[in-house]
């Protein structure tokens, strides 16, 4: 745990340690450090000494990488791991101690403004990027802060919502990506939300940030807060909140709150402790002379932004264009101009900056291409500029239409109220198409866009999300098969807004949101309820194509080992992402349709084949029960469905599980129905049954099942069918007999 | 309130007033009386006595109205209170003193195994239909049970499943039939559901039963339990329940806890004047000599029925079909084994039992109509029966098919799992529409069935939901033009069971079921999020035809007159329903996008017109604001919605009412948004805002109030952005300035 550095301090001298210094610094405190922590993910945003408090777009140049919405379409964890190096050498070179990311908030829905910042609508995919982030910026020496902790996934109201929550629904959904990165990639902090949950704020959350962060899953670093998250400084402090940024002047609080023995001081002192633990961990990251290649940087953003763009329509393949083979109208103002990541504070200044028509001017000859910017970014249609995109299309031999959201539709701290391409932009499509039907549609945006109602409109459609600043090259080099697609959806594109499970819950009102859709978030939704989407999570084409030619699972007693043999059976070499969907097949509780329990992203030349084992361990098949407090396996049968999106399944094994939960026992409130399916209770009730009737004594049939199943025993003689309280009795202290 | 008769009593005395004397009694206590309550709420189910505990099927003969599914869907509600002054007859002529009804718990799910019973998924229309059965019966000196209270909307583990709703959910959806019925039409009793909300037994919910029932709706009647819903007596006479039916000799544990000081027994006298006033309410019940007109009620009960029944669909006018003008191949065994109620406490033992087959025959003339059964109510498939039924319709000039659900597939005590008819049916009506295109379809079933899968098949859908024992000479009226259908869906029929907003919410596990949709429930849920339905609520056919031709709304503060002219268009006599939805155009809160806020049942011959005037009261507009625990209006604009279903609207008139709820008071948690919205806010802040920025202040521009409207001010200090907590502090001071 925590070392001991602060005995020595006076009140002041520890409460000081739970506060900044200003914006962006720790105080320094005998001896102890200050700290710089500087927002993140994707880059690092290092502000110029002297800079104002927020002073979004003056930082100091970095690299910027793909923005999480792409990173983790990647599904590629040592590519991410190796993002993270980099951060991290970023990081050092700067003597940045702290880098605040990653955030892995669920997009629970797809108007969620920072959503271009969080990584899925899945918890295991949002764990396994954040961990691979985090140990790679670590391995520098550099901390992290992990975040937003927790159920931050809107941004209107943010600072004051209570996001109304089961806890079942927080374990399974909203915490699990947390709870795998703490426990297995140990982030040096944790940053708090700035919402509340269930009424109470994630600043002030005891329950949050120390018996589930420290009790349950054994964090020992420490918890940050959101800048601003603090309203309370005593409570948040007593809660587990050990620092608050940026500082309100409110240290006294905590030293009045000693002294009048409202705060127990070993809690200040733990604080205290955890800041001083957190100045030693992060000590590499300010150490002098480090630098980094910021040639070598932007290229690693360019294999990263390569990895994340998904490829969902290819129509005739049309795509990958060859260089030098045809001409290509290039079309939309995003292709000089790129979008390539969200507005807010994790908006970093770029070391240099890709775009797509340079890039696509190198690979095809200057003579081979024309460039329309066919729209504006205020969305104001305008005919020339449609007739000019028009004519260019229609004599070329492709049009490569950018399209996206212009950074003013998404943004931290607003949400979206749609999830449509701006009108112009499509009008424009629609004609560009009418005059070329070889258009190919690139697209950037950092939320969910629709594209149900102009697919058919375009022959190949590029999702290419916002990409950092080697995107405009690396979908370049997509275009033109420099690179293989192999970006997959880590979220699912609805056939309309409406279809999302939390449209009618989001974003609440009168300062709640319920979350109503409980564990049918994103594709646990789609696939359960049988709603035709028009791109299922975990999608993504390939200029190849790859077959599971062979699937063995082999189970344990609440475990399995699932073997996948992948082949490319294309003509192009690829990477392909094989993954592993956990059905229950025989839950006595509501539980999605399937959950992704695992994923592996394989590389392979044509023909070639590989072997992938994958274990799937106990949490693989648990849901959280309440009534235990733990993670619990029912016994029974669980199908193991292998393949290349939740809609895509080429193999499906079914394994039998012991389950971990016991029988239970039974009383006199237990159903008919729970007495007949225990393995003593069914013995006890059938041989008093048997007894009362006689020798005549028939099968309890369906229908009777049906009508008494549901009866708990006791209500049998509340009734008076055939039975007292007296032999309920004796029939409930029979079943609890040990021998029996 | 209560009148004093108990205080002479005994603690045992008392005690023993507050339980059955068996299965149907109260006990008799010093002179008052045992009273006899019998099963409803479609007709009198008496048992003989000496019959056992439960006796389904052996009661003495009543007549047997259409079950709440059938005659909720007239909308008729005067038709609804003579239906209930005849079962107020018939009770009295058995000395029945309390007819066990009328059931308005909401469908929730298409599933639950007792729809039929109960009336609607809307709670205005189950509020209304609740009011008029009770007024008919009380009207004859009868009481009646308001049932079941409350949340009990599926039938799996009710005697143990926590209905987890929210309260606003509770208050507008689950509780607000029950609250008009108990405000309006004073139920001498209201029953106690088996289950528990949010974790407390309704049987011992204080909340429910006195805070809500009686000190806020002013019920001053008894509460009963449902048959077998008490777990703990003392507790659930303290929490407000009166009368445990049936007895289960626990009285002397009421005496011991009042003895032993755990129960007031101001509690117990309570309840025991509660069941005296109940006996002194019914008196008229138990006098004697009382007979009714079984012909006369056989007679209602038909008009009732045909009031009922729902025309679907009627492509090229099929229907009416004309006496004695064509040949019917009359399909299905349903046609001559009716099923006219459904499996539970409910079941009737008719007086008489039309069907449909004989009425037919009647009207057509036996020599034009042949039979074919066509299936069994086990769903074997039958080649041989099919063959018949085929070989049937295609002699004939039209075929008339009786589908529906077999008995045993719904029932009180089980939920359905699908909404399928049986598939038997299904390739049976393909087969026979095959042969004749000119095929009605005729449905007999208690809970919605799925339609999309074959109404391609059916060039005529006549839903005949369950009728009661005159529903086959009604079916054979409404066929033949004899009457018109007038019938209203009272629950939308979903494209398929999986757009249910509750499909994934039901019916839950682990003893709890979450209302995940919250407000969103049938219509509310389809229309908000505009899901294609098969039919929506409100939907009925005509062999006429009816046009609003004009609609004029008055507002005022917080209410309006709507003034409605309807006129029937076609050339038959008919009734039509004129439905009035209200849509909060400018709610800040979340709302369903329209909701049923009165309706009017009009009869019409051919061109005439008639003017109905509807009056909305202040609740027609309000929400339930569960901060101010009060119903509430937000000012603003509310469009006025008349038309002939949910998805059929002929007028929207625009009204702007003043509101109730007052502007509020701003602090610095408050968000700037909050502040520019604030009439006193808005100027103060603007002040200072102008007089910080001097003469070249601008107007705070739309993307900056996206991106800082939801920040509360405070926040600003905490950021450094320009303004000190102190100015907070000022301006917060400034705005509750009551002169400001």
């Amino acid at each position: 745990m925590t070392e001991n550095y602060v005995d020595g301090l006076s009140l002041e001298e520890k409460a000081s340690l739970t506060s900044g210094s200003d914006f962006w610094h720790s105080q320094s405190v005998a001896g102890i450090e200050s700290i710089l922590l500087t927002d993140g993910p994707h880059g690092v945003r290092k502000q110029p000494e002297g800079g104002d408090a927020l002073g979004l777009g003056h930082s100091i140049p970095a690299t910027c990488f793909p923005p999480a919405v792409g990173l983790g379409s990647s599904w590629n964890l040592d590519l991410i791991r190796q993002v993270g190096e980099a951060l991290g050498d970023e990081a050092k070179a700067e003597q940045v101690s702290v880098l605040l990311g990653p955030g892995i908030n669920i997009k629970r829905s797809p108007l969620c403004g920072r959503n271009f910042e969080y990584v899925s609508e899945d918890p295991f995919l949002s764990g396994r990027v954040a961990a691979a982030l985090i140990t790679g910026i670590q391995s520098r020496g550099v901390g992290t802060s992990l975040k937003h902790f927790a159920a931050n996934n809107q941004e209107h109201d943010r600072m004051r919502v209570s996001a109304d929550v089961d806890e079942r629904t927080l374990r399974e959904i909203y915490l699990a990506g947390f709870e795998y990165a703490v426990k297995t990639a140990a982030p040096t902090t944790v940053m708090c939300s700035y919402n509340k949950i269930n009424g109470v704020y994630s600043s002030q959350n005891h329950w949050l940030l120390t018996e589930v962060l420290r009790e349950q899953w054994g964090f020992d670093g420490l918890v940050v807060s959101d800048w601003g998250a603090v309203n309370d400084r005593v409570a948040a402090l007593a809660a587990g909140l050990d620092l608050e940024m940026p500082p309100t002047g409110t240290d006294t609080q905590i030293v009045d709150a000693v002294r009048g023995g409202d705060l127990d001081e070993s809690v200040l002192t733990t604080a205290a402790e955890r800041l001083s633990t957190l100045v030693k961990r992060t000590a590499a990251a300010r150490t002098e002379g480090h630098t980094y290649d910021v040639e070598r940087h932007h290229e690693l953003a360019r294999t990263a932004a390569a990895e994340s763009a998904v490829l969902l329509a290819n129509d005739g393949e049309l795509l990958p264009l060859t260089p030098g083979g045809q001409t290509v109208a290039v079309i939309g103002e995003f292709a000089c101009s790129p979008r390539y990541q969200g507005a807010g504070s994790s908006q970093v200044v770029p070391t240099k900056l890709d775009n797509a028509l340079d890039a696509i001017l190198d690979l095809e000859g200057a003579d081979r291409v024309t460039f329309a910017p066919g729209f504006t970014f205020d969305g104001t249609p305008d005919d020339d500029m449609v007739t000019e995109a028009v004519d260019a299309a229609r004599r070329a031999d492709v049009a490569v239409l950018f399209l996206g959201l212009p950074s003013a539709t998404e943004s931290e701290g607003f949400d979206r109220t749609d999830i449509e391409l701006p009108a112009d932009q499509i009008a424009l499509l629609e004609a560009v198409h009418g005059a070329n039907p070889n258009t190919v549609v690139v697209l950037a945006n950092g939320g969910v866009v629709s594209i149900e109602p102009w697919k058919d409109h375009a022959a190949a459609i590029l999702e290419g999300w916002l990409l950092g600043q080697a995107g405009g090259s690396a979908i370049a080099d997509l275009l033109f098969g420099i690179t293989n697609p192999s970006g997959r959806l880590t979220e699912t594109i609805p056939l309309r807004l409406q279809d999302n499970p939390s449209y009618l819950h989001f974003p609440g009102s009168q300062q709640h949101v319920r979350y109503g859709e409980g564990l049918y978030v994103g594709y646990r939704y789609y696939d359960s309820a049988l709603r035709e989407v028009a791109y299922p999570f975990g999608f993504g084409l390939s200029y190849t194509t790859f077959d599971i030619t062979d699937t063995s699972v082999e189970a344990g007693e609440n475990s399995a080992e699932v073997t996948v043999t992948v082949r490319n059976s294309g003509d192009r070499s690829g990477s392909t992402v094989v993954q592993v969907y956990v059905h229950d097949a025989s839950a006595s509780i509501d539980r999605p349709a399937q959950e992704l329990k695992s994923f592996a992203k394989v590389h392979l030349d044509p023909d070639e084949s590989a072997t992938v084992t994958i274990t799937l361990d106990t949490r693989a098949f648990a849901y959280w029960s309440v009534a235990a407090q733990d993670w619990a396996i029912e016994p029974g049968d669980y199908e193991i469905r292998v393949g290349f999106s939740s809609r895509d399944i080429a193999t499906t094994d079914t394994i039998t599980l012991a389950g971990n939960v016991g029988v239970g026992t039974l009383d006199a409130m237990s159903t008919i129905g729970e007495w007949l399916a225990h393995p003593v209770g069914s013995a006890v009730l059938g041989a008093a049954m048997a007894a009362a009737a006689g020798d005549g004594a028939q099968a309890v049939s369906p229908e009777m099942m049906a009508l008494a199943g549901s009866m708990p025993l006791g209500k049998l003689a509340t009734f008076g069918l055939g039975i007292t309280e007296e032999q309920v009795a004796q029939l409930v202290a029979a079943a609890a007999q040990p021998g029996s």
